[in-house]
């Protein structure tokens, strides 16, 4: 158990109809998603309520009582053997700073290990803006495997990140 | 129009309910994807038979008289302005060398470049037993943007091939 200034966290992957309005919050308070990302990630969750397991999306939410402080989702990349995708992994800005997203990503590498998986792949923007989620990264043992230039738009490439775990 | 040794070649973009089979016969015949592979191809036919273009799958089929010679599915990347992912090109072995695939992955880039796309993304294996599939990228105006190690597999990276279109 982790403590925030809000209190403790407690991490659940039981995933309900209330973390659709949830990852709604989380990611648009975040400011580094455009309304289009947004609308993604509440999708994937409705995807996951609709399907369960099947759906390939997993998920990971870090309460902080009555409020989701952060988020995670991840899954099995198709037509790989081990390799996984950490979709999402998000915090809210009144939480950020407190281990939130550290916890998330940890315990979402876990999982993915114990599931038989060896390599976490995360992407996110080449932009100057996404500087501290690069960082973020950087410094949780994630490497730089790629960039794809004006990939996400002119001027905004794809860095894609990966760590082996397990 | 386009001949081939069995006659003409149509282009054709609906998507019947025969072509889940049609797709599965199409990439098991070629022996380039795995079981679960073939699975996923015809999983996206049914995909688009149930929401249409909103699943984000397009297909072209080049149908030579009763037979489906070879078949592309394509369609805009999430989260981006105008990059598009050429899924899966596949053409039947018995129909092979016969410019089949430069058929489809022409015209599925001016239907991308229609729908405002301006970047093909296209994937295929790093093993040496994929060198014509990248030999195929390569005289086609694709450049290797990238190579993800062992991504698909030990030993198995995923080279990443962009084409600019429009």
């Amino acid at each position: 158990m982790q403590r925030t200034d809000r209190g403790e966290l407690r991490l659940r992957a039981e995933v309900g109809r209330a973390d659709v309005a949830a990852v709604r919050e989380i990611t648009a308070a975040t400011r580094f998603f455009r309304a289009d990302e947004v609308d993604v990630a509440a999708e994937l969750v409705e995807e996951r309520l609709a399907r369960g397991e099947a759906s390939g999306y997993h998920f990971l939410f870090a309460d902080a009582g009555a409020s989701a402080a952060g988020y995670a989702c991840f899954g099995p990349i198709a037509c790989t053997v081990s390799s996984f995708d950490l979709y999402w992994i998000a915090v809210h800005p009144s939480f950020q700073g407190q281990g939130v997203g550290t916890l998330l990503i940890r315990e979402a590498e876990r999982r993915v290990a114990e599931m038989g998986g060896t390599r976490v792949y995360v992407e996110t923007s080449s932009k100057a803006a996404y500087a501290s989620t690069r960082a973020f990264y950087d410094a949780r043992g994630y490497r730089t495997e790629a960039v794809l230039e004006d990939f996400y738009a002119p001027g905004d490439g794809k860095v894609i990140f990966v760590r082996q775990v397990g």
